[in-house]
């Protein structure tokens, strides 16, 4: 266990076995069994710096944490590992009204940027649901997503350029302040979504977007999902576009509470602009034949109402057992078939599954219940609903990652040739393998 | 010049020396002062295959081309290299309004794809005014903006997924159908705007957007460019974000025979989607205490009139002189000093500068226009104009690219760490440096 010590070069590190356990874990449910040899909570790039460099000389694999928060086991750390935890690094450096962008360090929690953005009718428009307490650097590394991203993009979108650490302790910016530009390589592209495994991410300089004049909001309930897929895929021939588009099954009602003739699917709809009234208006029209009910919220408080089903669907299955959440894509037009797949592996497996979906762009979380641990079982059912969506043209992950969880699905995914230049540029960036190794690829 | 023949492994090469002086140059106005050895029409994936295998095999740098249409000098090709062009790869092999997504061959032309699009009510975003000449293959390799990306997001942001032969020969495919996902390194970002130098792209996954259900035009005009600079700023403090917002100073209005009050400089909004017109009262509230005139388009004919005048104000220019167009981008807040700067340059160099800008993301499009040749003094300008954006936190491109004409600057914008790490990716990629060799990086 200290074969990675000593550390005497770095700062600010731990060997206290309370600390090295909680840091052993994210919210994936899964367990390495061991915890990191040692924690390190960074107090500046100096650190970092150090860190790598200690990595380097020692050949000791390195954790980067945020929050812990990841869904996919990306920030799991075990025996032989050092965690270099970043969320003390949690300065808003800059926030430019005028330009409509802020320069931050990666602990700041989304949460925080998105209240100061909101001081000058600004937002940061990557929303997780974890927004509370992801962090920027987190959510960068996972290219996050959440509900405003079917309109406003994920993660990536909003992210103009990387201060980075290499794993060799080379610093290096990417991209600009600058809302366009083409100068080189997309290295920023490449840093967001890597998972910790070919840099650590110092800095960010993402972009702030105007706070919608107006919102509008509509929530649909259905007897069956197929009514509400048939309805949302409605709404794409109408070429509407709206700026949430959210889906619960049966089963997240179920967990709600619901029953009788509304209950065997929800839909929940917001429009946002100068336009937002006008164009619920129209969603509306096209929702109501497939729909058993429709409640357009006549003001803020009944909007909230109806926002609070869709984020109360989580914590309400997570009162009926213990929760693995997944998260694939399909094309959208897959949709239907996706969820009756789902419910059929369901059924087959015995296991609770409970499916939300982000319809905008058909990111599915599948939500399996389970009562006691996350066994062999729950773990082949994960994997049928993986295979689901690779079979549908779909992916692995549309916005939590690989981490641990995925990778034996990856190489299905990409197929062999982009899998190996995906191993090829991980070897030129990090040759020793000391970034996050057995994650993402 | 026989150095890199026979080619007869690869079907559908010519020497014919029309066609071979007619591929050297590209729309930047770079003469290379030597045609290439030979010219191959691709005409399936495996022509491509058998370029690279020639390429490999003889050590043969390769040109890739599209419509030819670059402005700097990314496809320009001279003695010893061989020019591969995709213009007959033009199928559109598929258009899914359900999923809003097409999948094209590389030379299909960016206008026609946005034509099929429309037979949906769909739309292909980006819109560079090349738009009927170039193809999506050139697009991508560029990275191209236009118009609508203030609001709907550059090429990249259009591009799900490519189909690429890399410099060995080997074809992957990267990314997905699926709108969002996070399966693995972002490698269509690294490929798009990679200017033909990290690999051939011969098939494109490409997002299609709903056409919106309106649009709302306004014009402004002033007595000098502050008073527009001023107005687009306290457009962004209004935190309004118009779908179009182009800008054209005093030398454009000159070209086009603008003298008065209002010849200062010119304003181009558009708003779209169901708040069209709420939003475009809204930006002629906050423009016209700025401006000496303001013109509403009271219809589609009226908003055609007013388009007019950005539209033809680089014709207009044409009309003067050869024109050189450069690409810098600054962050917005920085317009007024970059135009003040590149009029600075203007008088002292004694050369005619005008410049359009896209507002709405800081895109500059200073048009030097020239009585001669492209001489010393007309590059030593262009540069003063480079050195200007990077000194405003600016970039030397912001849709164009580096191509061959500004290569000299760009470590300088990059930093020598990134610039390495760029050159560390290429050598990865394509080790014996033959696509493109001597551009972009
Ligand atoms: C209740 C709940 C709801 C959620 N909702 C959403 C949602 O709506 N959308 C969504 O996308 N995700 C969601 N998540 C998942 C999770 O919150 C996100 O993945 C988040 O981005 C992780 O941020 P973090 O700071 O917790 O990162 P961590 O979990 O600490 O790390 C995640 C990964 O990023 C790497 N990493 C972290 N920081 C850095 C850095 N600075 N440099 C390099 N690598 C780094 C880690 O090594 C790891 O691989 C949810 C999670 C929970 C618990
Ligand atoms: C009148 C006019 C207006 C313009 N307006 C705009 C504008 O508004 N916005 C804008 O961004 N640009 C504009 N441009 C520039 C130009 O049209 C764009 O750069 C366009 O994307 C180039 O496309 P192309 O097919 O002509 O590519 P080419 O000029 O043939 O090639 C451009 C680069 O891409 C590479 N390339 C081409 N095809 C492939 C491929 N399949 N695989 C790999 N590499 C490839 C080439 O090697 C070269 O480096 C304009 C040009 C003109 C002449």
């Amino acid at each position: 266990m200290t074969s990675t010590l000593p550390l005497d070069a770095v700062r600010g590190w731990t060997t206290d076995p309370v600390v090295r356990a909680a840091h052993r874990l994210d919210r994936s449910g899964f367990d390495p069994g061991s915890a990191p040899d040692a924690v390190v909570h960074a107090e500046s790039v100096e650190d970092v710096v150090a860190v790598l460099a200690h990595a380097q000389a020692t050949r000791t694999p390195v954790v980067v944490r945020g929050a812990g928060s990841g869904l996919s086991g990306g920030a799991v750390a075990g025996e032989g590992s050092l965690v270099l935890d970043l969320t003390r690094l949690n300065r808003i450096t800059e926030l430019s009204a005028a330009d409509e962008l802020a320069v931050v360090e990666p602990g700041v929690i989304t949460a925080d940027l998105d209240a100061a953005a909101a001081a000058h009718g600004l937002r940061y428009a990557p929303d997780p649901a974890s927004a509370a307490i992801s962090t920027i650097g987190g959510n960068i590394a996972t290219n996050a997503g959440g509900l405003r991203c079917a309109k406003y993009g994920v993660t990536r979108d909003s992210v103009l350029g990387l201060d980075v650490v290499l794993a060799d302790g080379r610093r290096i910016r990417t991209g600009r302040r600058t809302v366009k530009g083409v100068a080189g390589y997309d290295l920023t592209g490449l840093f967001v979504g890597s998972e910790g495994t070919l840099g650590v991410i110092v800095g960010a300089t993402v972009r702030l977007r105007p706070i919608p004049v107006r919102t509008a909001t509509l929530a649909a309930w259905f007897t069956d999902f197929g009514a509400a897929a048939a309805a949302t895929a409605a709404l794409t021939a109408a070429r509407l576009q709206p700026a949430v588009a959210e889906l619960l099954d049966a089963g997240c009602l179920e967990a709600l509470g619901a029953d009788g003739a509304d209950s065997g699917a929800f839909l929940l709809v917001q429009t946002d602009g100068f336009g937002a009234d006008a164009e619920i208006e129209a969603v509306r029209a096209v929702v109501e034949p497939f729909a058993v009910r429709v409640d357009l919220a006549a003001d803020e408080a009944e909007a909230e109402a109806l926002l609070a089903t869709r984020r109360g669907a989580l914590p309400a299955l997570e009162k009926l057992g213990r929760v693995l959440v997944e998260d694939v894509a399909v094309p959208r037009s897959r949709l239907p078939e996706a969820v009756a797949a789902i419910t059929e592996i369901s059924r087959r497996s015995g296991l609770r599954i409970a499916t939300m979906a982000h319809a905008g762009d058909g990111n599915l979380h599948p939500i399996l219940v389970v009562d006691g641990d996350l066994d062999d079982h729950v773990w082949a059912t994960a994997a049928e609903v993986f295979q689901t969506a690779l079979d549908l043209g779909g992916t692995l992950t549309g916005e939590h990652g690989v981490g641990l969880l995925k990778r034996r699905w990856l190489r299905a995914e990409l197929g062999d040739t982009a899998h190996d230049l995906q191993r090829e540029l991980k070897a030129a960036l990090d040759p020793h393998g000391l970034l996050n190794p057995g994650k993402a690829l």
